[in-house]
């Protein structure tokens, strides 16, 4: 009773320190929060279930998860984990069978041998016949996996008895690409500017460093490239591998390990060759002792990722080399060390290409079965360029003897950048649920990259990362979950987005079913309201130049044909569209054949890709009955009116959220309706100009007329 | 009985509850930390003379009084601060006489009338029989800072009973300059990316932003100009107006006016004129719309801050006007609406002057008395560019017709930039203290600047900024120091750099006294360690080229000699030093007779100046005892031994500071210290190429030799 008592004044007296920060919530603490449970008997059961922790062995990845755990317990139940050396009824158990007598005394081996280097076990059970629960697998980085997944069960309030939780990561390398530059700006970055403060590295190690360490391990990321694709070789000099070396030892407790951009130039720029060759025997041994150089340093060090012979970057083309060649070349240098090669098939032709969607396909399929082991192929998620919506990208599936990885976007280059709320998972899930029935149907992008269909011994995802040194990380407080729900699906790919959307939302806010609903809702409707408002129907390509922002369905006359919209759109006076399929430029041809025969035909061709693949008719009737041209316009105001829900909804749902986060993204979701109707009005008002035909009525007409949107100019977009 | 039980329980939860959360402290509070206060008999005390808040009057600016009171009470007590309607005992009364009855009955106005339109009252007195603190001023921003002001006196754990203070701003214009470009990067900025966040104005106010007002009204800076000297002329247009403007009613609150820079050559730039001309009548008219236009927006705007006929940026002289045409067309411009210029004077000649030290008198002594009304000159603190030590500039005192301004740099762009710790409160008081004797003993330059030796009507002081959107603000955690003690000098210049420190600690760290004497000496001697261990006995200007950070004396042979470290330390075979005598370049006949006469011989120069107004022989005998060039040597050592001392002092205070910022100042000493010898040893043995002697014995030998020192080469240095 008296137990009770001191109880409720605990939680008021917690719930009112809460209240008097100085400071409302800035949302720096991402989905790790830790606030204590408000609910008194949820406490008191998971406290009856985390009376103390028994961990035998000791490593500094052990030790970050005891760490964790003691801050998490501390925090959601407010009492401190205590060590124990005894068996108690309610102890956490934690080790391998290596380094935990008593986790060897369980005999788990048959459970455990599956999960692999990183997967987890948690079992309740009972050990001395005393009520226990076991988080344990083969290696302390899967006893960190298992930790943090035992923490979101607290977090999302789930029932922790009788748990036989055995988990591992479908995929190998679960990589975020940072695009950083050495002087801190990020190419596509909309969160400030770089994590990495080079300057004060490698003595100075920002507690950012760690907590962004804590994060990625939450959710599986196991390795991190910490420049941009867009690289400068000074990375690889020794000045700044010190300062690497300063990050891989920071991160290595969290089972994060680094990797690094590779200029293709390097061995000209800092090496003083004439040459960058990749079949010169100077180079070859230049990339051998400068891999030795780095390994010196870093001596887990994951490997290279190569961007070449694309938007400028240099590359084995250079020297009439190819592609494997390049690759192959660095693959050698860090083969014997167990680094890989990601060698990216975002290529540009010095030609324009007659369709920009084909490039990668016409130059890597033929190179299938040519490339080391020790490589893999980072192909983007579609055909262009990271797009709202694209198809699946048609080398998945066509290279049977090549690693192939994906790279998603999780940087919001082409999805509202630093102001829209899209949640990603939908868009990742499209892609690898996608078929490429080249095994038959069930040939799914998700089974080509785990390496399932092709037998791959090699796996990879990536996400180009959305991080940067704003105070909540991501700019957009709900670009958090796009950083989580890639993580957790590169993990497992099979999750569904509104599971992970509802274990983000519980963790980042709160456990109300009030407040998860709306929210939830919101949240998994969020692409298809920007792809509806932005580039409905299979458009593509069509914003502002260069920088991206905002609209630009007018943009052509540029350097390049393929960065031009009009080269995208093909608006006529007869219709819209690019002709992909045998009368056209026949992209299509590169997909297998039960795809060709569904899209090739308009009415079969999914509408959400319609335009991609086929150039039609303003009068062409589309499914809903409409002409094209009044469902494209139905689709823009669609989606506008869609942004104007979003921020209806948000602003229900005000009692649940403290006051920062809440205005934080009610001013953002103004904004994305404002910029949705910029969308909207400049894309209608410039395809009319081509269809002549009236906006259907009901539909409110712009209040400018298009030569003001032609003239928006927007100075110093970020990223840019 | 039963309520001390719960107090007591109250302190142990919110104890637990600091401890428990998630995060260390990353000092985003800077110095409006709040934390409960220890000593439950202090609260008791505090407790019974903030028994509630009576505040008649209602505006934005006592809307943000009341709610840091409450905020700052809930924090520091425990307990809310309610809100009264009645007088009862230790109740706070807040208002004007104006707005509140209770305080217009207490007939203070002999008491407000002295303390002009910001001075603030706070008294001890009766209302009604009841014990009452009366915090009262002419205005309501009067009695924000006041309450600041008491809120810091329960900070620092000062007694509260018997209250007779007033307080008035010595200087009217208290300004930060913000070197903040247009694309979020910081010139000479060391901490992280640019507050303002340009791209998401107007329609987002990042709680940041209020948080700077609120930092900055606690230590009564008024001013904000937002953009870099080196400006940009689309500040000036529409797209970024109406970003001002949401700036501009975020600070307001606070007392805060914005300001902007003026680019001269904007008429042509945006204004498609043909020239800038400040003679021109359509040059004229251009300005006066658009300050028209800048006041439609910000019905307060305060000014332009112009940077002109400097490294690069257009002015007047383009035209063959002077500075005064153009100050004076600018001040015209926007005279009717109270608008001021703040027109610079660190200028650059197109030919390289004899001396650099004697440029900006040069041309701005002759047109002494030219300067409309509403124009301040904004003179640097000394006549180069913000060296560890400078004389204090030659202007002050030499324009009795025109109001100078003080500029201070608050980033430490000479200071050791990212990762040093110096406070710079004493190079501050070092200026402001100095006499300039223009008119007798006493004419100290803070008599210049606060308008009394000359009778200005119109005074003013700026700091350039240290701030970015690092977690802390300023980068190095004791930058916040610097910002703190310029807010502070600004409104009184005669308070003691120590007192300062002190505040600034104890509401930085914590009150007790084992942290807070050890801590204090470190702060005050950093300055003159940096001196020592950069440019010791009057040298100047010898760091890296451009970026300058670390040591650069070898640097010669640039596109301006006077960029060029040789020209300023003039070392030979014989000596070193820059003859600034009338043997010399004469810079010394700018200052009055007294200082000519007393720094014109080097045997009654302040050594500290000794380099800087004289070439001296190697042999020199100075007041040590020791040659010239021991001396040299000595102070270099001397000055980074101190930097080991000051690493170990930290170390000794660590039980009384949070792992996360402990940590962080710890790291930064190591490279401090690590820098400090790179400067000892590099400038050492440069020196030593033309000294041709031994460093003295005793004295560790540099590890490597000058080669290795010329040849460091730092890539991507913050802030350039």
């Amino acid at each position: 009773m008296k137990f009770r008592f001191l109880s409720v004044i605990l939680v008021f007296l917690f719930t009112i320190s809460l209240r008097l920060t100085s400071f409302a919530d800035d949302g720096y603490r991402l989905w790790q929060r830790y606030d204590l449970i408000k609910d008194a008997q949820k406490r008191q059961y998971y406290q009856e279930n985390t009376t103390g922790l028994l961990m035998e062995g000791n490593s500094p990845t052990l030790t970050a998860a005891r760490q964790e755990l003691e801050m998490a317990i501390s925090g959601l139940l407010g009492k401190p984990l205590r060590s124990s050396t005894a068996i108690a009824s309610g102890v956490l158990v934690l080790g391998t069978p290596q380094n935990s007598p008593v986790i060897k005394s369980l005999n788990l081996a048959s459970k455990l041998v599956p999960l692999g280097s990183e997967g987890f076990l948690i079992l309740s059970t009972t050990v001395n016949n005393k009520k226990a629960t076991v988080i344990t697998a083969n290696s302390d980085v899967g006893v960190l996996y298992g930790t943090f997944h035992f923490l979101k069960l607290l977090q999302t309030q789930q029932d922790i008895n009788n748990l036989a939780i055995s988990s591992a990561p479908k995929i190998k390398n679960r990589i975020l690409n940072h695009w950083d530059n050495l002087d801190r700006t990020v190419e596509r970055g909309y969160a400030g500017f770089s994590i990495w403060d080079w300057h004060r590295l490698p003595d100075y190690i920002d507690q950012r460093y760690l907590d962004y360490a804590r994060a990625n391990a939450s959710i599986g990321i196991n390795g991190t490239v910490l420049t941009n694709v867009n690289a400068n070789a000074l990375i690889l000099t020794k000045d700044y591998l010190i300062k690497v070396k300063a990050l891989a030892d920071a991160f290595r407790p969290y089972g994060l390990k680094v990797y690094l951009t590779a200029r293709f130039s390097a061995p000209i720029e800092i090496g003083k060759l004439k040459t960058a060759d990749p079949l010169d025997p100077e180079v070859k041994t230049w990339w051998k002792n400068k891999a030795a150089e780095v390994y010196s340093y870093v001596p887990d060090f994951g490997g290279f990722l190569v961007k070449a012979n694309s938007e400028g970057q240099p590359g084995p083309q250079n020297y009439g080399r190819n592609h494997a060649d390049g690759a192959n070349m660095l693959a050698d240098a860090i083969a014997d060390k167990g680094g890989i090669v990601m060698w990216r098939a975002f290529v540009y032709d010095n030609k324009v290409p007659d369709d920009r969607a084909k490039q990668a396909f016409t130059e890597f399929k033929p190179l299938d079965g040519s490339f080391r082991k020790n490589v893999l192929v980072q192909v983007k998620n579609g055909p262009i360029d990271f797009q709202p919506r694209e198809p699946f990208h048609p080398l998945f599936g066509a290279m049977p003897k090549t690693p192939l990885m994906m790279e998603f976007q999780i940087t919001q280059e082409y999805l509202g950048q630093a102001t829209n709320l899209v949640y990603q998972a939908p868009l990742y899930k499209e892609t690898l649920d996608a078929d490429t029935y080249v095994k038959g149907a069930g040939s799914t992008v998700a089974k080509v990259i785990d390496g399932s269909l092709h037998h791959y011994q090699l796996t990879g995802i990536a996400g180009v990362s959305n991080i940067g040194n704003d105070r909540n990380w991501t700019g957009h407080l709900f670009g958090q979950a796009n950083w989580y729900c890639f993580g957790r699906l590169a993990w497992d790919p099979t999750l569904s987005s509104e599971k992970i959307a509802d274990e983000w939302l519980r963790m980042t806010f709160t456990n109300e079913t009030a407040f998860l609903n709306p929210i939830k809702n919101l949240m998994l409707q969020s692409r298809e309201t920007l792809v509806n408002y932005m580039t409905p129907l299979g458009l593509h390509h069509i914003m502002g130049y260069s920088h991206h922002y905002g609209p630009g369905p007018w943009i052509k006359d540029k350097q390049r044909a393929d960065w031009t919209s009009v080269y995208y759109h093909k608006a006529t006076a007869e219709g819209i569209g690019f002709d992909r399929t045998p009368t056209g430029s026949n992209a299509l041809a590169q997909y297998s054949p039960a795809i060709q025969q569904k899209f090739g035909n308009p009415q079969t061709c999914p509408e959400e890709f319609l335009l991609w693949f086929h150039h039609l008719k303003w009068d062409y009737k589309v499914k809903s009955g409409r002409t094209l041209w009044g469902e494209i316009c139905q689709r823009y105001y669609q989606g506008a009116a869609e942004v104007g829900k979003m921020r209806q909804t948000w602003q229900t749902i005000q009692a649940f959220v403290d006051a920062e986060r809440f205005n934080h993204v009610k001013m953002l979701l103004n904004i994305q309706e404002k910029e949705a109707r910029w969308w909207r009005d400049a894309c209608v008002l410039y395809f009319q100009t081509f269809s002549g035909r009236p906006i259907p009525a009901g539909l409110e007409k712009p209040t400018q007329n298009l030569d003001y949107y032609v003239s928006q100019d927007p100075k110093f977009v970020p990223g840019n």
